[in-house]
């Protein structure tokens, strides 16, 4: 018989940061391997040595090929590139070496998707300054994954447990993203958001798209986006036989989400989308000055293969100490066995 | 011995929705008249229909002067300005009469608190439809308190639980809101803030002040406001021994306030503070399609008069049936204790 369990193309992050020791620590748990394959890009060294920080049980298996990968809980396949000099590196530190060892295990990901030798890729964190210094010059993951695939209608999707937000426009100015509301591309993100939901199983969505303004405006009195082209976006979508209510006060809509009245929201900018899902998703632990972890991914829409990533940064400040949670990684994980399935 | 109980002035909000029920549930709770002498301000023939839903036991007791209150449990004294028609008003209904009634309601409240013959006052909803069919042509409380106490630099705070927020602007256009990221006007709010917590008894008040632009304009990458117009005004607001930290990424400060970082958040625009404090504070239920009151209450800075409010609306769909919680007005009731207290 078949092996139907998908081929996910892991990649370690930046070495310097938790992305190695989180990923060991994802594919310590027995289940995963029955769901799914997973195959670590990155660093063999590297992920030895989260290994022995996590769990000195497990064996690393640096392989040259797909093909060559066991897919065996207790055993870490590692696509080994081989880039990074273990002597020099430092967790927690910012180096140009570590840029590239990133960037390049994205890259390779983003070749065997291409190639369908893999499913799809499941990203952990890298660093911006980092993959600059090297050299290699974009604002995330994101934007590598447009490149390198030609991709010109993306948008970034973040999900926490009931919460699924696209946005409109992320990395730009507050006064861009105002000038960015425009009818096509409010359009095309409500049907980006429509087939998400679709290929994570749902089959008829509901799109609540959010307002710009305060009161979503109220009828043109603080701002006319919502009248000349967010109301526009939303008839011709519904018109095309999409499930979408709109505009919704920007202080309302994410509350009920949340309580199941939208499966997705679309949000009208950065801020507008992230603020909620940092609220309901993340905590700040006081005693430690640090983020605890929560269940959040990072989905890019838009692109002709998978990827789901994490949606925490390298967090520099914990990296080798072995504290790290895997729980946004194992969602992560999750999100692309099921994006597989449905595609 | 001289009553120390602050004299609170409540106004009953718009007769047609929740304030008249909420009132006297509030007043229905024994310890209420342990920490405050509290008078409705408003029609007692209303409060008595309010009375006869939630707890027909109390007696409304109409008085026409504060002199005449006995603030005593069991009883609710009603500062009587007899202005609504009880036979032509229906609950849930717009009206010129009951916005009238509303507004007249405020008016007396405001008077009063000027007069020194009230502490303070704490306001129940109004509809800003109906005060404005009424010929009062204001869009809320807070814009009807600066006019008749002629304020010019006032701020909308609002708190639930731990986070509390001061907004720099309000009720405006998302891009006016831009335009309104002034170094003077940011360093006025800042003050406000602090100043705001010193008088609910926090005596080293922390001040975090967002970002506008995402990730706070990244060294100004997106946008420049925090460079040039936030940064000077923290600086300088520091520069008068004020604890202030900022600008902070807006998708993380207010989760950093939650956990107790800071007393205080000063927001950039409406929706930036109102995101995160309904997300945290409200739940919608979407088996009744309404909200879940939180214990949410809105705070204006800056007038000469103590203002408290509850944080949610009339509740038109709520109103008459004796549903409605009455745990935003128990805050806003508390707050104007604090604020009396520490004046």
């Amino acid at each position: 018989m078949a092996d139907n369990r998908a081929i996910l193309g892991i990649t370690m992050g930046d070495p310097a940061g938790i992305g190695p020791e989180i990923s060991v620590r994802a594919l310590s748990h027995k289940d995963i391997y029955d769901a799914c394959r997973p195959l670590i890009i990155g660093d063999a060294g590297v992920m030895a040595k989260a290994v022995g920080i996590i769990d000195p049980e497990i064996v690393v298996r640096p392989v040259a090929n797909v093909g060559e990968a066991i897919f065996e809980h207790g055993f870490i396949d590692v696509l080994d590139l081989n880039n990074v000099d273990k002597s020099r590196l430092e967790y927690g530190k910012l180096s140009a070496m570590a840029g590239n060892a990133a960037f390049e295990a994205v890259k390779k990901a983003i070749e065997l998707a291409v190639d369908r030798e893999i499913d799809a890729t499941v990203t952990c964190p890298i660093n911006k300054e980092a993959i600059n210094m090297a050299g290699h010059h974009f604002s995330g993951h994101t934007e590598i994954y447009a490149h390198l695939t030609d991709t010109r209608d993306y948008s970034m999707m973040l999900a926490d447990g009931n919460l699924r937000v696209v946005h409109v426009s992320t990395h730009v100015a507050l006064r861009e993203a105002c000038d960015a509301i425009k009818k096509e591309r409010v359009m095309k993100v409500i049907r980006l958001a429509h087939d998400a939901c679709r290929m994570i199983g749902i089959r008829e969505p509901k799109v609540g798209v959010a307002g710009l303004n305060p009161h979503a405006g109220e009828n043109g009195l603080f701002g006319r986006e919502e009248l000349d082209e967010i109301m526009p976006a939303i008839r011709q979508a519904a018109a095309q036989g999409i499930k979408v209510e709109g505009p919704i006060p920007p202080d309302s809509i994410f509350s009920r989400a949340i309580a199941g009245a939208f499966d997705i929201v679309v949000a009208m900018y950065h801020d507008q989308g992230h603020i909620p899902l940092k609220v309901s998703g993340f905590s700040w632990n006081k005693e430690s000055g640090r983020w605890d972890t929560g269940n959040g991914v990072n989905i890019t829409l838009g692109l002709p293969i998978i990827r789901t990533s994490v949606d925490h940064g390298t967090a520099f400040d914990k990296a080798g100490l072995g504290i790290a949670s895997d729980s946004s990684l194992l969602s992560a994980i999750d999100y692309a066995i099921k994006l597989v399935r449905n595609r």
